[in-house]
């Protein structure tokens, strides 16, 4: 696994009308602090990579659909380089992703996936350095 | 408008392969304090109510679906008793509601429709008040 990367197994609630998720908690593993939560949505079958934070940390939960996200660590203390984790409701995770951690992701299922990302710090885009998809050498098997 | 309570329409990003949906930054409007996010899916054509928190302050999401919040004030500073908000991505609007509220919401989308709260305080049940669907003289047209 790559250093600092947490994958926690979240509950899901059922009730009569409608379940109920959990995403996190202040005193939760993973957290480090509150800047923002956003969602992003990603289409079937297409990809959002590579994209690296710098100061933020992520913690990221998907409510609705399925999505594949990759990590590539470049860091020298790094054990090793890629790691893949799929969330879905089928398995309901919180993933945490340390800063200087590229990531990208992309949707499997056959509507659009959403991710809410619980992120330490707002959105700040000079500390988020990207590359091309084809930069990080990685077979998505779109 | 019920005092206190607060509607603060949110920005959708369109970029090429998904949507970003704004939710709430540590700066936001209405946001007192980070205890907690969850996600409280809703069937269609059924009614969640009513709750009432008497310490969290919840901030209301709807990234997907269509939900009619219902909002009945009891407290005696009150100038009006009942309020109601429809959010989905066609009104796509972060709803803050102050603690003693009363609070009940329906889905009205034909599939499931899902709210994200970010509360100011964790998930605690002796802060919660509940009464019947009943119990409060609403007519929700179900």
């Amino acid at each position: 696994m790559i250093n600092d990367l947490i994958v926690t197994p979240l509950d899901i609630i059922s009730t009569l009308n409608g379940d109920v998720l959990h995403g996190m908690k202040n005193n939760s593993k993973g957290f480090v602090s509150f800047g923002e939560v956003y969602f992003s949505e990603i289409k079937p079958k297409t990809v959002k990579a590579w994209k690296r934070h710098r100061k933020m940390t992520l913690n990221l939960v998907v409510p609705i659909g399925e999505i594949k996200f990759v990590m590539f660590d470049d860091r020298e203390t790094s054990d090793v380089n890629f790691h893949e984790v799929i969330i879905s409701r089928e398995n309901y995770c919180r993933l945490t992703i340390p800063p200087m951690i590229w990531v990208g992701f992309e949707g499997l299922s056959r509507n659009n996936s959403i991710v809410l990302n619980i992120a330490s710090i707002p959105h700040d885009p000079g500390e988020v350095d990207r590359k091309n998809l084809d930069e990080i050498d990685f077979n998505w098997e779109i």
